[in-house]
């Protein structure tokens, strides 16, 4: 959206609107939608994300519909038919004015993920030898035209590359009869990023420094468009959202929680839910193996829902810290032994403490010798034992996962909680089960 | 930072610098800071965040302090002065001019995480009665003052009270001779945050909306200053760091991974993982109430992870999407009831889903009977029973905590996982135990 649209309704309705809109469901909107005056309306239609643009699209009447899309700028048009169905994109392209079909087609041909599919292919260029006068003049004129930001211009050649890049204050500040040239930044001096660029570094970029808009080249050095900051904000919370629902042992929603069909989130938290139950049944396969022991001192069994959910527990730390580091570019694949290094420190001592508490607990627990018979000194120190061993453990798969995922190429954010805590558990028992028979050997097994 | 202080070195060496930055530790830091020439260590000082700078400011030498303190422009002086050791700041406030001095301790006085916190106080303000023509040229004038953007401009009246605001890009293609309350947007078109506003909404209106500079008002209606979107970009990480950490069951770092110190690491885990393991602890206790059944069951225990864990699991899932989508504004307290409903048919749905799979497992495992023993479709009865059970309320415990902990006025994102997971161990071997005792009497109990 332009800044130009700014400002064009009573805001404070409009941003009560807003607020709440994605807590509404269909019928909700739909009823608001077609209550609401055009001026209104068509705002409203402005400034909610592409699959709501989509949905509101649907609820207009067919003959209405063009003037709508027209509506909106290239890059907005292309966010928001590619959130219709299938079968109803080309109808919507269709739509359009000729040479805009042809911008929102090309920006549709790239994948929603990367700089391409960010970038508005509606920018300010200049020409090198234009003085700063007619630079102003002119950028003066692209005013009511639809570029992105008349704030950042671009100095291109004839064949689209990129010579330099100059603000709009500082073309302000100055001489006027100075050549564009002179003023630009150019060379090595002018940060891009390349159009096939996954989004989530682009995001990173403009959050580690201050550009408030990036060019977008191809592989030629040609300018294809552009990036402004205000289209990372939301990409920002999108990857952050994704990375979220991933941690927490599920497939991303992709869509709002009231928005998302219930058929859809039982299938996208099902999978991961099944596959996770799956790789629990090896604790029922390892707990088999110690059935005897189990039979023959139950105390044994009381304690290990404790002992692995803290393994699993001290996992979902080290995965969450890790994967998040990565995630903004804080930890890279290169730091695996100074990860491994720290989280060996951090897993020893949360063990211990961990080990001391739970020693404390069982020799000091008045029903002690009751509930866990004349050995209990022995117990606590098996107990005590397996907690520093599975504290560790737990921490170093925690630690270690993400980064063997994304060296596997998959994404680090799969290595979720539940995931983790998983693998710590079937592997915790058996740690827990052999310290408790060296320990134990002779007295109680 | 201003736009004005853009390109100033060969961009490619300082982006290099800046993309590792994060990962490096504090001597690799000092090494390379000291090896640059001063224009770049100046670009990269004025480059990264607050408390980076503030790492650099104490690299310097004494006496070159003054000088580079005062390359910064107000609402990043207070970001970096709050960032030093308490001791220091009064020295570093010392060594800004007067007036400076002034603004920065007035900002410093807000919380760091409200929008006066955020705000720059140094915006361009414009006169009703202007022309537009002189606007332009007043703007222009202020290309080289440290005002935050020339690209949004305020209208204030003598008392400092916001009259409206125009873009420059509005500015640019109305006539010049008229008057700027002519142009401008003013009353209910103008959205602005209170200096008292949480960041947190604040990041929600800039996501949510397409602006992409707000102004601060105090409750007179007096502007104190203007955010914009490219601080917030920054926020929206730090927030969802926040979040991702407390939902990882941890205090959240406030400090990249490899910049805390080891000690204040294990502190910030080593609180929750220990309340998370002296609730785990109530396992203990309610297996100790279940030790005759065990006793004589042995097979019982054999599937206590398995079921404990699936409803740790469930709640996860619902935990984050619940967590995630309040940090998004996507649910309110007041949906309470739809996240229930909807819950509730996705936990039921989800817990039949493992149950079948479960008594499936159970009753066609080729070893079943030396296993389970005789009675193993009753096994496979109680663990399916408890399964949908226990699913369905790891779900509902899930999704409700957040709204709940948001409630009694604490932070939805300490209803992490491993804390879920803890709640619905303890509760969910007493629904295991209920269920088996029911099933298995007169047979195995």
């Amino acid at each position: 959206m332009t800044e130009a649209q700014q400002h064009a309704v009573p805001e404070q309705d409009l941003e009560a609107l807003l607020n709440d809109w994605s807590s509404k469901d269909v019928e909700q909107r739909a009823e608001i939608f077609r209550g609401l005056d055009r001026a209104t309306a068509e705002d409203l239609f402005l400034k909610v994300h592409g699959h709501d643009q989509a949905d509101l699209y649907c609820l207009l009447p067919v003959g209405d519909r063009k003037a709508w899309v027209r509506l909106l700028p290239p890059d907005d048009a292309a966010d928001m038919i590619q959130e219709l169905a299938e079968e109803e994109r080309p109808y919507a392209l269709n739509l359009l004015d000729g040479p805009t079909r042809m911008e929102v087609q090309g920006l549709m041909a790239y994948k929603e993920d990367v700089a391409g599919g960010l970038m508005n292919s509606r920018f300010a260029r200049l020409r090198p030898d234009m003085t700063v006068d007619e630079a102003l003049r002119y950028l003066r004129e692209q005013t009511r035209a639809q570029v992105e930001t008349i704030y950042y211009a671009y100095v291109l050649d004839r064949g689209q590359k990129l010579l330099g890049a100059v603000s709009l204050r500082e073309l302000f500040s100055a001489p006027g009869y100075r050549k564009v040239s002179e003023i630009m930044a150019s060379g090595d001096d002018v940060a891009f990023v390349r159009e096939s660029q996954d989004q989530e570094e682009v995001t990173r970029i403009f959050a580690n420094r201050e550009h408030r808009a990036l060019p977008v080249l191809d592989e030629n050095g040609c300018m294809k468009g552009i990036i402004t900051i205000d289209d990372i904000v939301h990409v920002v919370n999108e990857e952050a959202t994704e990375d979220i629902q991933k941690m927490g042992g599920m497939e991303a929603l992709d869509e709002p929680y009231f928005k998302i069909s219930m058929f859809n989130m039982i299938k996208k938290r099902a999978g991961w839910l099944l596959a996770l139950f799956i790789g629990e049944m090896f604790t029922a396969t390892a707990m088999g193996f110690y059935e005897d022991e189990i039979a023959k001192a139950v105390v044994l069994a009381l304690f290990v829902p404790l002992i692995i959910s803290s393994g699993g527990n001290s996992g979902s730390q080290a995965t969450t810290l890790v994967i998040r580091a990565m995630a903004l570019g804080e930890v890279r694949l290169r730091d695996w032994w100074r990860v491994l290094g720290r989280e060996l420190v951090a897993g020893l001592s949360l063990g211990v403490i961990l080990g001391v508490v739970g020693v404390v607990r069982i020799m000091l627990w008045p029903a002690r010798s009751t509930l866990y018979g004349p050995h209990y000194p022995l117990i606590a120190a098996a107990v005590g034992g397996s907690l520093v061993g599975i504290v560790l453990w737990g921490t170093i798969i925690g630690s270690t996962l993400p980064l063997l995922l994304r060296r596997l190429g998959f994404d680090p954010a799969a290595a979720s909680a539940p995931f983790v805590a998983t693998l710590v558990d079937v592997t915790g028992l058996v740690i827990y089960f052999t310290v408790a028979s060296v320990i134990l050997h002779g007295t109680l097994l």
